[in-house]
């Protein structure tokens, strides 16, 4: 293929801090371009929006419907290939349904949908058009994430034991919904969803503890706090896992862990070490082990083969360049540009570009929430993860 | 007064880490000398210790009784004023009853008894005699944890929400049981008790989580497991935490965490910031604002008034002079002897010496082994915490 | 404006580091589009390289002149806005002089020219011609890095005494440039100048140090080394130094630090307290202050008024998503764009648009390197910064 | 020999803030007792601080003479074996070779005398004698600082090439002379010697550096400041160092480093990787390699054969008990005292017991002042190291 991959928007108007994040991640490394959008249900909003950002204003929707119907219209050498949506979480489904329906490959944030029915539909309708969905569980984008799976996939540290996640945020601290248009959807059942915390940033902790050990969760125990007094959602819990593969484990989440960032950890040990990654420094993962000095593997790191074809694959600075957040989105963006272009092409993606989160976890989330709510309102101790 | 404390030792015979640990506690600060002992229950590994530690052969004993019964007979010019039990935990209590019966003050490690009845009775007998009593939670004399308390009294972060402590060891990875003394009767419900990672870590956290918080555990949601096979008691652990004030939190600890040494760390948050404190780096406080950048209090920090009494009453050295583990060992023996001296001197003791865990802790540290054992048994979510 | 610029590239084909940096960099922020270039001297290369990144094989030139005379020659609506030049050292200063000759902006990688005097042509050059050039000091372009010197220039630590900067990399503590190409022109008298390490990364340190202190450096004493056998150019060093304004510092570069990746590092100590930031973890920028806890600004940080709005300027994404080594590079493109967009609209760009490395950082650039060797072959100790 | 050594004390009075240093160490570990003193220059200063520890009336002394006279006429099972001296500089010199002249080993603060020629005599009195002197160089004694030692030795690193040492604090960038005794006596040219800062801490700099890398000083070009306006002496310093083996390094010191607590550190690497050290963190040597991982050793660590005999000699806990500057400073003693122990018993002390600096280092020391000083007033670039 010699031309860059054609990608529309839904949401991400002027002021939404994902839709901006979106752009960067697809534009970073120069496979995509952006071409059309329907940026908000605000029609003002979606022109100005666009013209912000230099879009061709004859491509330039005020609804997500004219946009794909008139797109999937142009001819092959200049519809779209994919669709990015980035509305709240209530306004997932209908736009990735049709864009499917519509053969458009789709990009979309977590969680994938308003319930789990929902999430399931949407993966029916994935497999039935054999079409492309990436779900922007963005820190599996991380390059020390991927060495992290691959070493316990190779069986560095032998059989897991211990799995302990952490997500700490404080800037709902306070009753932010009040001035912030992101908090106040985030907090609203109407719009969020079950649950606030767990949604939000619980589903990443899960997904990350699934990706990189490799075990499902199976059982849980969970406790969920609205600690604001007069939200309308968690904001903060704490569960207790069990993994099918017979580890167990701690998943904690906060969103009023006043002084907190966005810090994100994990923690896993098997028989023979432990690793240990965190979100604020990214570029490193640190590998501990039973019976000798620990190690400090870096992101770009000259190891020779030290470090899996997955972290170099995901990785474009040596050593000491750190790279970030938008990094890691950016590599979600390029393995599903990759694996497009394979398809495209008619080749066979590399395994280090398909791996990326789709629509399995999409459900994997929505269940998830379902099921920490479940066992959060219950008095049963333990309750199965069902899907 | 014009000499230094006498002190007898019971247990801590060569080779056991915990008596040796004791002895460099109670050396350090020049307040109190080693005077007696029967330090193993085998006599000639109690005569042998004695002389490698110098001790006046006459004041070697090989078995407590005889040790108690006639230091208690001598002049009060020779006589001990204290006696130091280091004995595995399910020979801790009758030595101490009989210490206390003969007048003396009693420092003893942790768990304080092997049962919650025995402590009960331990503190009866305390409180009867007037006597003092130190029971050795080394990790709350280090100075930065007294500051974390005293900020957290002072309202400095507001009302507390979450308590998240954690305990990761691994030196029990393997079934190290079969070649370490210590791993042996640690793990052995016969000489450690009801629980062994709990009880011998867990309440370490337990005690902590407490101690800087101001809050008390009121309901718990345990988990223990054995994880290496034919284990005699647990080796790992996570509970959820109800506080009276209304807090939340998780305790975990692990002994299984393989590649980690000794790695206690709490985090408090409350509505303004949040605390963090790692023993691994036990100088500094790191204390965290929601709208302002964190700041890094420092043990011997030159702040002026931003130290407490307490954090400055247990440091010996100034900022950048790093003192550890041992330091806060010795904090305990120190705040315990000038205690002792103001009782014998007939003055009132600070409140920064004041400042050790005694018999009340130990009562609560027994009452935490069983009550997360029996919520661990227990298919109900939460328990109470029952004393 | 309502387009993109647009931009050409001399030198960056593929297997070329920087010039992929430079194109990730520039289309990060979705201001920019690549639509010339002339990416190596070897046709068969450029051509290849091209059709990679999907550029327009009419606008892919197999030598620079023929592009800048050719893209002159275009309408206003086609015309490049400017050039990026990422070649060797020894092949800036014809490209760029051409490029200003033809009305073209520049962005050129540093050090700016192999000679200073090429360097001060170049100035006059482009104070002469009125047009922009950004020269590509990635490491300013860092938001904590804009924050350290707008607290020194606001007077925050008091009067500034100590700067000390430091570049340990050490990717050529083996004769790399048997094997690698950018080691090979590194290390190469013809192609890299009259200094190895100096000019590649110890301008850089140069460059941070009067950056963040405002000081320019005066006097030094430099001592540079040829570890390596048989290298034809310095590949470490150290420098003493004294600034204008009475402060002293250090400056500490080498590339044979084995095990080290890109660690620069600078401390800056005033009267009041001290600033220090490593590159390794750009959003960190801790602030030590002489009488009360050490603080901990993050990038990012919802701090209200404590971040410097340069600082804010240059941030992407909320407090704990770590921006790194090519969003620092991005800020450099995105401000330069930025500047050019008001240019062409006829408004004043913004202060914090305007703050990145020109020509006048090219001319000391190339100056430190003239400086520093005269220094380092002189017996006399101290020798005075001569441009 | 079944007693514990017996210890005197000149200089040390109460509010001093390196008696108390002292005695702590030499307390510790239980193979010292102090039994007489002369703790002041004032006599009523001398007997109350003889009364704070306890000290036997009988023994307090009000001057050093008598008690040197005094005590070695005692018979052999009361006399003292050693003797401690804590005085400032200038008064280092005479009680010591007193001490030597009345049989007595000796331990001295650092720098070991006023001048190098005393430094010297009393080398010559120390060999003469064949007693035993232990120069309290409290860094040398932390066990990463042995294993870094053992590991260069052994040829880990290859041959080294750099060597970057920096010792920053800040407690001396405002004129605390005016206030603090040991400011007042530290920047006075009568009571200091040559040098402030260089001596006080630089010394402490330059012993580590040619401690572990096993290299001498052979050249050096030196910069010293005096910073704070009025000071008799230096505040700041830099040096450029050439070493005896071919390496080269940078040693900076400074006591007007604002916010800086004690922040000395050092970097050595060789063809191989480098390793790093720092004072505040000292349980954890870092080790970085050229081609693998970097490597995390912790003191006490459960590494088998990776940890040599000396960091293990001097570590008191297992992993994760952190040990601190006073368990450094217990190691001189406690190794000072086995080897006098052994040489008592007339057995061989071990070589990690005879691994104590000694007055060798103390003449280096001193040469070390004269030199930089030296080096720092001429006008020639590179003046030789000379004794």
């Amino acid at each position: 293929m010699n031309r860059k991959l054609r990608m529309g928007m839904i949401g991400g108007g002027k002021d939404a801090f994902i839709g901006a994040v979106h752009r960067i991640a697809a534009n970073m490394d120069g496979l995509i371009e952006l071409k059309a959008g329907a940026l908000s249900v605000n029609p003002e909003v979606a022109i100005e929006s666009g013209k912000l950002i230099f879009l061709d204003p004859a491509r330039t929707y005020t609804d997500y419907k004219t946009m794909l119907e008139k797109e999937a219209a142009l001819p092959e050498g200049e519809r779209l290939d994919f669709i990015t949506i980035v509305t709240p979480n209530f306004a997932h489904f209908e736009p990735a349904m049709l864009a499917l329906e519509n053969g458009f490959n789709v990009v979309i944030e977590k969680p994938i949908t308003f319930t789990l029915e929902e999430a399931k539909q949407l993966k029916a309708k994935v497999e039935q058009t054999g079409l492309s969905l990436l779900l922007t569980h963005t820190y599996t984008g991380y390059p020390m994430v991927k060495q992290a799976r691959r070493m316990i996939a190779d069986g560095a540290l032998g059989k897991v034991r211990k799995i302990w996640v952490e997500y700490p945020q404080g800037w709902l601290s306070k009753p932010a919904e009040k001035e912030s248009a992101g908090a106040a959807w985030r907090t609203d059942p109407k719009r969020s969803g079950k649950s606030g915390c767990m949604g939000d940033i619980g589903t990443h902790a899960a997904n990350l503890a699934e990706y990189i050990s490799g075990a499902k969760i199976d059982q849980m125990c969970a406790d969920l706090n609205i600690v604001v007094e007069g939200r309308g959602l968690d904001d903060d819990g704490a569960v207790l896992l069990r993994f099918d593969t017979g580890a167990t484990g701690v998943l904690m989440a906060s969103q009023v862990a006043a002084g907190e960032e966005n810090a994100l950890k994990i923690r896993v040990y098997g028989e023979k070490g432990g690793l240990e990654w965190a979100q604020h420094e990214p570029n490193t993962l640190l590998v501990k082990w039973l019976d000798k000095p620990a190690e400090i593997y870096r992101a770009g790191g000259n190891y020779g083969g030290h470090l899996s074809s997955y972290a170099v694959h995901n990785t474009r600075t040596p050593g000491g360049h750190p790279e970030g957040y938008l990094e890691a989105f950016g590599n979600l963006y390029r393995n599903f540009a990759q694996t497009l272009q394979a398809k495209i092409n008619g080749t066979t993606p590399s395994p280090e570009s398909l791996d990326f989160p789709g629509v399995a976890e999409g459900v994997r989330g929505m269940a998830f929430i379902d099921n920490v709510v479940r066992s959060s309102q219950s008095t049963e101790k333990w309750t199965k993860f069902e899907i």
